[in-house]
């Protein structure tokens, strides 16, 4: 009853880097069963003995800090080098200064200096099913907070339906599912529809089901109910309001897809964040191994040798070498391929073979916390402008201002457009789209930045594409190592642009290493 | 196309308290015009300038502290008696030591004594749709965080289905909706079947719809897929997990009614809670009124009065009498009719008619949080036993103990039957069917509290029921003024048993109040 992951579903995965799959990592297992277990628990290194191996990584992003975070704890030597002015790769939060290195457009946050004034422009959410990131906020006592990815309050916008106005999510949930279930109880009546594969039994509590379903009155019509909501003051006797146009519903591409996106594993409730921003994590493990993280390191050689791996790099305008007894590697593949290196043949090639993914985020700082006068707290309003999202804070509640996300587009076209504007102009088009779905929104905005990631200095991309045929081309022999030399970082999962990803892939890299420590390979 | 509030709708919401209408204000609205405009705006009423009139509130529930609060503000004096030993009406959190004053079955809550083992067997949530109870939480600066209803990774079980295996409400809600897409696009197949009021682009659009809707496959089947979740590694081919079996899904009870409560306009995210417990509201309310509020104070007689209303009370076993200009009520209406009055007739009996409800929840310690080990933050586990609910707390991620809601139950016969029993026999029906949700529950659960509202000393109810017959008999005339005396509390609003209720109806009555004294009527 499994199927296969298309080309198609791999494309829409790119498409997304929201519309993921998710990291569950148990086995296919018996419906039902309770409590699942996990097999994949958390890696836990034997502590090194005799002389500890020095393992060199490449890379401060959250792959990189799980290895080095590891290897310390077990005893190994550990180097990290990172090209950028800052650890934690794309898991990143903006405030007050701090300066986005975009290549030819570098902007400094103009967001007020305080606590609840932030913006995560890359990881911005760990599902429950991710309990490797899961396991390091428990165990490096990060403080979590609930995200909402779907709020009934939050607004779709499509030009195309309803005049262009916006509508409340739950409403047009409501409505759709009314009418489903009005037409299928219809067709329920009409004897020989829907015969197989059901007996007569099956058929009365599919009535049922969709009488409850659909909130159908007696007469099996939809006519709006509490989901569609009161119409009345709680202080008479309540009338609810009506659907919406089952037209007009159907009009909105907003439920051709983004109205499913919260059912998804790795989308759906309960989603979680780390309270004051995503970078805590980073924050977190620097703690822990910060003195062996080394900034501004970029990388220009990699050569595999007999005794393990020579990294030659640049720091402060001068050149250095390491020989290091491991290369724990997380550079983006497009980005190692290009290094001078003596790797063999297939696993060069294999390097070349995942797609790069590309997004756009936004962050707007309102002067006034609007939407929650408007009843939103949390969640994404839907738009078919190139915005495509806006999402409302899960933090500050009540606070002065805000942070919004003004917009988060992942469709190749419609990042390159906005990545082509000045960061000025991103603002400018953020602003005007928002004003469809929000009135008074210029009044209400101060300040933004934007981060296009394939612009990004040292990442000059976002998550990476793993399809069928790649995969079957080059990611077994890229996961498998070159040498002394591993990739890991989410590029080594097929799971796009996911912090679990890193996780994993730092896990099944140190497993390996272990492996061969253990054996005496590695001494 | 709106519809009447029908009896059965009613008696659904008594057996709810749960699938309770909204508090939504707004007058009936064009569809999607935004931002909407919320018509009934925070009371704020104007400063007294002569002699401050006295006014009596009977109880320091919500109703009663807000009335309090707003008089205060505005320079009336006032005086609040409180026939139990706290402030909050139902408005409860427990935590270490905390007394349980139930008829017979007095409790001390036996939690460990720590900030984030606390449990509110009242109300527990604040949907974003009670702008009242919201306005205060803004104004009082009380934080707030966000509460889950719906959690994909809890359970439904149901010894009918699945041969009582708990299944993840994910998986159902993805698989039953799959299927029903799957009949739906089957019978758009049939010409005929689903004409009108459908032309051939309408069936295009709404097959492509379904799709979306159900995952379907191109042959229009449904297998499973991102909804029902990965059943491999990340770091491989990834392949879905198949459906439920479609016959199990609608043999169980949980597709009738629980699997749409959270789509209920009040129950839909986002909802939030307070940080640290329910009575944080109360708190917060006490430190602008806590020296108004006299506990203790049990009322004996309501004399209405010609210059206003005379309550005889007892306290520390001596009687008291004020005259106060006015009278604010909050004494639940089915205790009101049995104290000494001169009420008129006609209002003597509206007092009458409204039912009472019942409703329990049990609260557990957990030595551990082992739901958080199986992927569960939050969120609403469904059984047809009689605990009906389990909650995850919303609070404390992470930390080493945890107090779970363990039953949660609303229709008579259960609470009748839960009620009748000790305290610990409670308890250990708790664990007893909790265990078919959970493994080693019993093992996990250190100590517990039951709340039997309508055993609760002087409360002996929970939410009021307003019938159509009912509303139209007396509700008018009981939310009106018997002389200066008026009746508060949620009781006074046909949303059942929520905390918006007790706000607007403080607010109507306020209102009402501050006319006459505009008026000269009251001086």
């Amino acid at each position: 009853m499994e199927r296969e992951f298309s080309r198609r579903q791999c494309l829409l995965l790119l498409a997304g880097a929201m519309g993921t799959a998710s990291g569950v990592m148990h086995a296919a297992r018996a419906f039902g069963v309770s409590p699942e277990v996990t097999p994949h628990a958390p890696i836990h290194l034997q502590p090194i003995s005799g002389r500890a191996p020095h393992v060199l990584i490449l890379g401060a992003g959250i792959s990189g800090l799980v290895a080095a975070y590891e290897l310390k704890r077990a005893g190994y030597r550990c180097t990290v080098l990172e090209a950028s002015h800052r650890a934690g790769g794309r898991n990143l939060t903006l405030r007050h200064g701090d300066r986005i290195d975009e290549l030819g457009s570098e902007q400094i946050c103009q967001f007020d200096n305080q606590p609840n004034l932030y913006f995560n422009p890359g990881p911005a959410r760990i599902p429950a099913e991710h309990t490797g990131v899961m396991h390091y906020c428990r165990e490096l006592q990060v403080p979590l907070q609930f995200f909402c990815n779907y709020n009934r309050n939050c607004y779709a916008q499509d030009d195309k339906a309803f005049n262009g106005k916006p509508i409340r999510l739950g409403e047009f949930h409501a409505s759709l599912r009314g009418f489903m279930a009005e037409l299928m109880n219809k067709s329920l009546l009409s004897p020989g529809q829907l015969d197989a594969p059901f007996d007569e039994i099956d058929k009365e509590r599919l009535r049922a089901f969709l009488h409850a379903y659909g909130e159908l009155q007696e007469d099996g019509k939809y006519r709006g109910g509490e989901r569609t909501g009161l119409s009345t003051s709680i202080l008479e006797l309540p009338k609810f309001k009506g659907p919406l146009d089952f037209k007009s519903l159907l009009a909105s591409e907003y439920c051709f897809g983004a109205m499913h996106f919260a059912e998804i594993e790795d989308q759906g409730p309960a989603m979680m964040t780390p309270v004051g921003g995503m970078d805590r994590i980073v924050t977190h493990f620097l703690q822990h191994v910060g003195s062996d993280v080394s900034l501004g390191a970029i990388v220009n050689r990699i050569q595999l040798t007999d005794a393990g791996v020579r990294v030659t790099y640049r720091q402060n305008n001068q050149s250095h070498t390491i020989n290091a007894d491991v290369c724990l590697n997380c550079i983006p593949t497009h980005l190692v391929h290009a290094i001078e290196n003596n790797f063999p043949a297939d696993y060069a090639h294999a390097l070349t073979l995942p797609e790069r993914g590309k997004l756009v985020k936004i962050g707007l700082q309102a002067r006034e916390r609007f939407w929650e006068k408007d009843k939103i707290y949390g969640g994404i309003s839907w738009t078919n402008q190139d915005i495509t999202q806006i999402w409302y804070p899960e933090h500050g509640t009540f606070m002065a201002k805000g942070v919004l996300l003004g917009a988060y587009s992942w469709v190749p076209e419609i990042v390159d457009r906005i990545a082509a504007m000045s960061p000025s102009a991103r603002i400018e088009l953020a602003i005007q789209q928002g004003e469809r779905l929000h009135a008074n929104y210029r009044q209400h905005i101060e300040t933004g930045v934007s981060v296009c990631w394939h612009r990004m200095n040292h990442l000059l991309g976002c998550g990476s594409i793993w399809t069928e045929e790649t995969y079957n081309q080059g990611y077994k022999r890229l996961q498998a190592p070159a040498g002394r030399h591993y990739m890991m970082g989410d590029q080594m999962a097929t799971l796009i642009g996911w912090q679990e990803g890193a996780v994993r892939s730092a896990w099944h890299a140190l497993a390996h290493v272990q492996e061969r420590v253990l054996q005496g390979e590695i001494a």
